[in-house]
């Protein structure tokens, strides 16, 4: 009876066999780790046809299951793809390594001299939906941060994610990180999801990322503590003193360049002036960029084609080339209705009156706030934070983009001679 | 019919009030809350009769009930103890006001201007048990930081912590900050505080201070996140190459000092050598400062008196004058017991081996590590990080003791000119 390590192994035994390797891992030297990260990207490159052989079989069950286009498409491997992905290993070798930053040294009266070190969280746990490249970004993050990972991917790309850490696992036996590190939970019951909920034991963080049902999911069961990413339900506000070319310019980029990603907006709130001097050149945007739009009443009124919007209109993200509008008197009615439904992650004003830029970027309780540009920019790439493990929607730990400060903690180290209080 | 405002309001329409005045709170001014602070410190020194008067009823209760000698100490307050409390709200009016900081600052090379700004977190609910200067503490805290605060405290102190609370909310009807910003559950039953547990909407986050059952029942319950603090099963390891007036003067300092506080020693990890050569002076040493010894077999055979030891001795904090001793015969076996029963507060070596220090100091996880010194140095008056709100024993958002940029996050603010990705 001959059966692998990694069917044999339950996942709670993973768990502690990951926090077994976070120990080896965290020591490890930054050329140990830049090291490892380079010979993971030359083999997941040099075995591109294993990967995407493999990735045939989750493309072929998508198909029989009848999945969406989109979906499909995030969870399609090229090699060009696969060329990314190792691009993204080698990038992350070259980001500085947070690990042993001392963050402040002081010495009290006493002689006790205190040292806050940037250390690894530990253990995380990944517990994300179709796309197979969050299999790489995410084990990449981990190890330069000097985290052991526990990798939990959807069941649609589960031959594609395997395949994936096969090769890792592989890779990592000609480095000097334990190849423990990197855990893959092999199995398509929800079962072991629930598992890593309550594993406080062994596991530091829990990090979602995919709908917001399954972060709802992790956020309500989870007693590790976990790092919320993703939901967002951005707006625009065009103010009553919104110029109209900048405003056009950034509702058409920030709906349509990317309608599926969680920054690009969803609601339009517009001033009652301005839209009274501009619904020609708002109704031509809409029409011209394929924009269904949902509006109130006084949307309606002033627009062609409007759909009647109810609450999940201005609750839900569409990801989609829908839009909702709320016409609104004066900016206060804006940030309120943005109190109420936003998801703290982006939000924007446009507007030329410096009064109310300043109002908005203090009061609005987001991430990330703009005045005059797009939604769009929330992004660890396009911030120039370097890769990113997801966008943090909640308020403590990590806001906004998380890169790898977001994957460390701290620990206060103090030596004296004997000193006692 | 007149029911007072208190009486008539549910947790819930409490948190919702509570959520209105941090917006107003969170952009005041640094001049305009340390005034508040300073009026709250009058109100509270000038009214002490009136608290002392509530403060009887609690203690009366108390010895009804028969509560332990140092709980009653606990809850009682006195003249002096008052104005340590005005004191302290002193004091927070002196510390910088972490609000408003630009934590970076950076233009992109298409021109958009990102800053990052540190931001109150709006609403913290506190759940604590006895001590009635929590009440003060954490509102002043809250207050400095521009946070709104419901403060939920242990039913064995609510004459003493309503008298306060009534106090500072006539106080600060002077004041710009808004008397909401300070909510007191003012009943005693354990729903009000399972209602908070849950409260996302209103609540950012959680703060349990009191024994290791509360922090439990929050941590496992609670879906708003929460700041664990305080449970220090904290260890000091006497290393084979300890001086031996070293380890001595830090065992009685750490055990003895203040033995019910989470930053005292529970346990004395000793290697066998030192122990063979200092059994006579260590055994003087518990003698003489009263100590119980708690010992495996090996203890047992090296020093008199000495009670066999449990799992539970291993496991829990004595908060007495009780020590738990355990001898190994390196470090290794060391840093693996603390490893299996450390609370990740504040672990110690004891010992002239520098090799030995590092690595201890390296591998060993808390928030707080010692070389040649007292683990009663956890704390933020002692480490100079002036007043604190608790000691983080969690890795996420703060660890160790929690001051005022623990009570903030971060908000990214963009600015450009129209511009889109």
């Amino acid at each position: 009876m001959t059966l692998t390590m990694t069917k044999t192994m339950t996942v709670e035994e993973q768990a502690i066999s990951a926090k077994k390797a976070a120990k080896q891992l965290g020591i490890l030297s930054t050329d140990d780790k830049n090291e490892a990260l380079i010979i993971l990207a030359d083999a997941l490159e040099n075995n591109y046809e294993a990967i995407l052989a493999e990735n045939e079989k989750d493309l072929q069950n998508g198909r029989e299951k009848g999945f969406e286009d989109a979906f499909m498409d995030r969870l399609a491997l090229t090699r060009e793809r696969i060329v990314d992905f190792a691009e993204g290993l080698r990038q992350v070798a070259e980001h500085d390594d947070p690990i042993g930053d001392v963050l402040s040294d002081w010495t009290l009266e006493n002689g006790l001299n205190v040292k806050e070190i940037r250390v690894p969280l530990g253990v995380i746990g990944m517990i994300y939906e179709a796309r197979p490249n969050v299999t790489v970004d995410a084990a990449g993050l981990a190890l330069k941060s000097g985290n052991a990972i526990i990798l939990k991917g959807g069941s649609s790309a589960l031959s594609s994610n395997k395949a994936i850490v096969d090769i890792m696992h592989q890779a990592l036996e000609n480095t000097k990180v334990p190849k423990d590190a990197i855990q893959f939970i092999a199995t398509t019951d929800r079962e072991a999801t629930q598992q890593l909920f309550t594993m406080k034991e062994h596991i530091d963080v829990l990090i979602p990322r995919g709908g917001g049902a399954l972060i709802k999911a992790v956020v309500e069961n989870a007693t590790v503590p976990v790092l919320e990413t993703g939901v967002g339900n951005c707006h625009l506000y065009v103010d009553g003193e919104a110029d109209t070319e900048k405003a056009l310019k950034i509702m058409i980029n920030a709906k349509t360049d990317r309608p599926a990603v969680c920054n690009a907006a969803e609601t339009l709130i517009v001033h009652q002036a301005w839209l009274e001097n501009n619904k020609q050149q708002l109704a031509e945007a809409f029409q011209e960029h394929g924009i269904t739009v949902h509006g109130d009443e006084k949307a309606a009124a002033a627009l062609p084609n409007v759909v009647p919007a109810t609450e999940t209109d201005w609750a839900d993200e569409y990801l989609s080339l829908d839009m909702a509008i709320k016409v609104v008197d004066n900016i206060d009615e804006a940030i309120e209705h943005i109190d109420q439904y936003g998801t703290k992650h982006s939000e924007a004003i446009i507007t030329e009156n410096a009064v109310n830029a300043r109002k908005f970027l203090q009061v609005v309780d987001a991430a990330a706030l703009y005045h005059n540009a797009s939604t769009r920019f929330t992004d660890g790439g396009a911030l120039g934070f370097g890769a990113e493990i997801g966008i943090s929607t909640q308020k403590l730990h990590a806001r906004g983009p998380m890169g790898l400060p977001a994957l460390t903690t701290r620990k206060y180290v103090m030596v004296g001679d004997g000193l006692v209080r």
